[in-house]
């Protein structure tokens, strides 16, 4: 079918054909674009060109009771893939196995894929990506970072002309849920943590969430097509939010800063960049500071659109519904007119500095002996290794016990350094504890 | 050439062939183009799958001084469309004549066609937008609203599954950065306007800004994007920026809002939609509330993806020119693998209703005459029409004259009744002046 075709359809309102999709997975993402497809039919289908159709579906449990007819279901995913009944795949089932190896099979077969599986396109996108590209398929992921807000596709094309400055995400619900309450209500971490668990915010083992694993596998995926290589997800940076306790959020607030779980990646010296995930302290001004609750964004500095931000609900079944929905019409516009795919490629060999090599300013809590000389020595440390102070505070917490309270802020200085430097002061006679060590981004 | 051999060009890093663009105009934008291509070459060519270059640009006056040698230009912009040596046309002079004719030439001779002219795809988008669909071709125009920022192509894609609930945009930031000062310094329109001028952020005729054309331009392309259909400029209610006073901005401030000015678009009774541009006061709470300065942003709220902003920089060279490249790199990707074309048609028959259909609350402040049963009349008048009260402030501002000021926030309520009743009060004999009306957003 030829574009004059297509275009005579559209005016006509004649249905040529049908696209039929395979679901691979029928949890609350996957019944959201099922319901999505049947309520905003009208509208999908005139931008998508032709028909959809969802017509089958996998599952894990046959026996679990659901809204639609039995046959509709499958627990056999490779039968789907295989059915000459089926053009289009949507993974939806998460994790590598056996998602891998039908999304390959699905590409092999000469069917395009959309996914909303991000570990699986943190760890093997550039391969798949590839596989898409060789076969002039589609395969489509918006969905798998940041919910139903376009990221995926405005990195890949709008923005894609500019070199990357510097980008920073909120990428996680649960995370930025709980720092927000943290920081609204003077709570502590464990506090919030059990509140979202009660809400359904928070799943009953956090760890992916919390560790931020799951940021971690986001943010590979973003840098890998800002920077048009396969980054390495080991090869990021990752800290958690557990340590963040209501005493930083306080003094963050003095400062006139927030503390967000961010992912940011800048390229760096000797054409590496460097990724990480950490909380860290941005200025109350900063566009991501105003992110809140369980929404998530994307800033994005090039050197010549200079910064914007893309932002919206980053989970939940109906936005995430939308993204895959958004990409399934991507893919039947191209699948119509027998276009040649979309994957740009990515590189394989993309190097990532470490984390010692970054330049940035530090927050510090510690708690000190309250004697002569404790700021001293501690001052005296820090310019041993080069590291220069902005800001300092001191209290004391425990008149009995004798024990004082000290925060700092650096200037901006090597992460090694630091890091060394903290090391020496952790030691010192006179420091009881180093309480906390957030970066802090201007 | 295939999607094979495109493939092995990326990996190898052999340049199969050139994209050659012919430029329409080399003003600002055009020399920002030119320069991110120089500067970003490689980043651009790994993106866009092969070479590009600029090999001619339309000026209007050969006489003026350049950075490029005057080979490189001509005044004769036919010559540019029908040059064997182009293959697409990227068209920068703005305005519709002789644009339109151009844009038209370019796709009757096959060439893609890139454009950042809000004017003419506000009044003719539908025709030329379905020109390009009946050849096959692609005709971007992510530059003819909010600059650099991704708006565009995610409403024809990413979003595209959602049926619109409500849309909301600061599309022009003249206004917006005269109405941030005015917040900030509690100054007047017309001082700020000045200043404005001075900066170069505001033209020495300032109309098309402050009276919300520009606006109303690019609100008329997002809708007509959204709903699918050609939204005609002419139907969109328009009001400008030029009447809102300090003494507004102040009662917005304490009443817990900001005035902006909104191109507001959302479907309406009877399958139409209103579409409307005029200021607007937003709870400080609302993201666009947080949009100062020369920044843009686009709130899109769908049935599906729940509410999204897309914020940034919305003009200056350099993000213009980053979504005209990015534009580019889509045209030159599809051209590359002999793609069928990009373009969603539009379709014709599109109603807006009249705004006196919309049901929206009111902020309203008139100057009265000092004396006994003047809120009484008011009241009565308002209540005679169907609004009722939400809000209502009373001071005497003039005590030797007798002159006092109310302030009214209304109740959702229908705008024709409401005009109907603005009338009859501005006729009250105890009434001296409707300063101002002014919708509220919540």
């Amino acid at each position: 079918m030829n574009a004059g075709e297509a275009s005579s359809f559209l005016s006509t309102g004649v249905q040529p054909r049908t696209l039929r999709i395979g679901l691979l997975g029928f949890g609350t993402v996957g019944e959201g674009v099922y319901r999505m497809l049947e309520e905003n039919r009208e509208t999908i289908e005139a931008r998508a060109g032709m028909g959809l159709e969802i017509v089958t579906a996998g599952i894990r449990d046959q026996a679990k009771t659901r809204s639609l007819p039995s046959s509709f279901f499958t627990t056999d995913l490779d039968s789907i893939v295989e059915s000459a009944n089926v053009d289009v795949v949507v993974e939806l089932i998460g994790g590598c196995d056996p998602a891998e190896r039908l999304i390959e099979k699905a590409l092999s077969l000469g069917k395009s894929v959309v996914t909303a599986n991000k570990e699986l396109m943190a760890k093997q996108g550039g391969r798949l990506v590839n596989l898409a590209k060789s076969k002039g398929l589609d395969l489509h992921y918006e969905a798998a970072v940041g919910g139903g807000i376009p990221l995926i596709q405005p990195l890949k094309h709008q923005l894609s002309g500019n070199d990357l400055v510097k980008m920073m995400g909120i990428v996680n619900g649960t995370t930025n849920y709980i720092l927000s309450k943290m920081a609204e209500e003077g709570a502590d971490f464990g506090e919030v943590l059990r509140e979202a668990q009660e809400k359904g915010y928070a799943e009953a083992d956090p760890t992916a969430d919390v560790e931020g694993f799951d940021a971690a596998y986001k943010l590979a995926i973003l840098a890998s097509i800002a920077f048009g290589s396969q980054v390495d997800v080991e090869d990021i940076y990752r800290e958690g939010i557990t340590k963040v306790s209501s005493v930083d959020m306080h003094y963050a607030d003095v400062l006139g800063y927030r503390i967000k779980l961010l992912a940011i990646c800048e390229p760096w010296d000797d054409g590496k960049a460097i990724c990480r995930v950490h909380p860290a302290m941005i200025p109350k001004a900063h566009p991501l500071a105003t992110v809140s609750d369980v929404y998530n964004a994307l800033w994005f500095q090039g050197d010549y659109v200079g910064s914007v931000m893309l932002s919206g609900k980053g989970a939940g079944s109906k936005p995430t519904a939308s993204a895959v929905v958004g990409d399934v019409i991507d893919v039947a516009r191209n699948h119509m007119v027998e276009g040649p795919g979309s994957a740009i490629p990515w590189a394989a060999d993309f190097r990532l500095a470490t984390i010692g090599a970054l330049r940035t300013a530090y927050y510090f809590r510690v708690r000190v002996k309250d004697q002569p000389k404790v700021l001293g020595a501690i001052a005296n440390t820090l310019g041993d290794a080069d590291v220069s102070l902005a800001a300092m505070e001191m209290r004391v917490v425990d008149p009995e016990q004798n024990i004082g309270e000290i925060v700092f802020l650096t200037h901006t200085c090597q992460e090694s350094d630091f890091q060394r430097a903290l090391s020496v002061i952790r030691d010192l006679p006179v420091v009881l504890d180093v309480c906390s060590a957030i970066r802090v981004e201007e």
